[in-house]
């Protein structure tokens, strides 16, 4: 795969050199070029924004040299038959990123990122370009940054593990939290390691008994645990014909029931924060 | 501000001298030490982690370095009168990081930061530190990364632009998406700067009207549109005493219109995606 990213911060991308993606680019799986946005811009002050039309604070990012930089950027990855682009907008204002997205994105063999600062890039940008690529505005969450690299960085990151050969063990991810599965929706629980007693704290027992389907058990009741505690609108989003008789048993310990449409919320006699 | 971040990683987090972050370090307003968890291991590989208990793929991290990394850092930072500190662990399995918690840990004098790589963190030491310190586990969002300091990055740089004299302009996140306001929960919608025309695309005439009620109303038509499209969730959990006439109009227009309980879901003639 190959990865562009166009900023004013080239050297925010720094990252993409370390762990997996810089093991990644080292084995030959991923090509990086980072572009430093400004070497397009034309006055002597390498400006790239302006005032927002319509007034309001702060400056929104100009067409011309994000045009230029794009251009350029197809331009050569066309030439080097890196094959079709896809153009990768971080914006508080796109659609979720979700794991179900990075592996999308994990298929495409070309992803061009165009992180943008201040207000956000001219829309006339990404209007331009979605009339010839795929152009995906997506939101790495609920908060806001001061810029779109950090969320570089995480697209980055989430897309290159699942790209073939990259990550060690292929079964590691099978387990993860929102991988698809048995664990699809859950998030994984608690885990342990050596020693079996640190600073006066035991692991639980049933880890030690060798007896796999109480361990596969064990893990579930504490995944259905965590995730009640921590993210209830993944539990109610559950298809309930994913939950077994003992799921329902645990669900319930944890006060939540079916509701009228099958899915699982709380039950009415216990308090929701 | 004090900031520490224990990591095996210490390179992944050299963003944090760049940009936003760099300037308010330079600026006094953040204090940030980047620690090699390594440097607490005890044996000549410098190993932080083994194998999970119970079996499974991956490897868990350990006790013990992780011990001895928080007790050392947080020891030097009560002498140092960092304040009270708080141990912020990202993980998928965590409660969502958003703009309201950002705002909380902005509040705070000290974080402490213990990214995980691997399959987690031994369990014990959140455990441990939760009996003497506040433990916020956050996740980012529903996608799984290669390791925690991606996520540091993001906590930090979302945390730190709140900090008083962080940002040049304190009005520019007040439309910020997910800012308290009106805009509260709407996503921003399109922003644009000269040339009035780039490529045969011009700009919305009202724009240039330099009527403020007609552009802020433009605006929030945008910011309507770009979220039903994008956040339909954001728009079902807005209160509906939020939304005047024009917006309701607005809402009509898209294709939604309030349900049994006042809060407006996508007309029934309207096939969702």
């Amino acid at each position: 795969m190959r990865i562009d990213v166009v900023t004013i911060f080239p050297e925010y991308l720094e990252p993409l050199n370390v762990s997996l993606v810089g093991k990644a680019r080292a084995a030959g799986r991923l090509d990086v070029r980072v572009h430093d946005l400004r070497d397009w811009a034309h006055d002597r002050h390498n400006t790239v924004d302006d005032t927002p039309y319509g007034g309001g604070p702060g400056m929104v990012m100009m067409t011309g040299p994000w045009g230029e930089a794009l251009d350029d950027t197809l331009a050569d990855g066309y030439e080097a038959g890196a094959g079709r682009p896809a153009l990768v907008v971080p914006t508080p204002s796109g659609r979720p990123f979700t794991q179900q997205l990075a592996g999308e994105l994990a298929e495409r063999p070309w992803l061009v990122f165009a992180p943008a600062r201040y207000e956000g890039i001219d829309t006339r940008v990404t209007d331009e370009y979605r009339t010839r690529l795929p152009v995906y505005e997506v939101s790495i969450g609920d908060y806001v940054l001061a810029g779109g690299e950090a969320a570089v960085l995480v697209v980055t990151e989430a897309v290159a593990r699942l790209l073939p050969g990259v990550l060690g063990n292929a079964a590691s991810y099978r387990d993860d939290s929102f991988a698809p599965g048995a664990m699809a929706d859950l998030l994984e629980g608690p885990v342990y390691t050596k020693p079996p007693t640190w600073r006066g704290r035991g692991i639980p027992e049933v880890l030690l008994s060798g007896h796999h389907g109480k361990i596969a058990r064990w893990r579930r009741d504490e995944a259905l645990r965590r995730t009640v505690a921590h993210r209830p609108d993944l539990i109610r989003r559950c298809d309930p014909a994913a939950f077994d008789k003992r799921d329902r048993e645990m669900l319930s310990i944890l006060g939540w029931m079916p509701g009228p449409d099958g899915r699982f919320g709380p039950s009415p006699h216990v308090m929701e924060e």
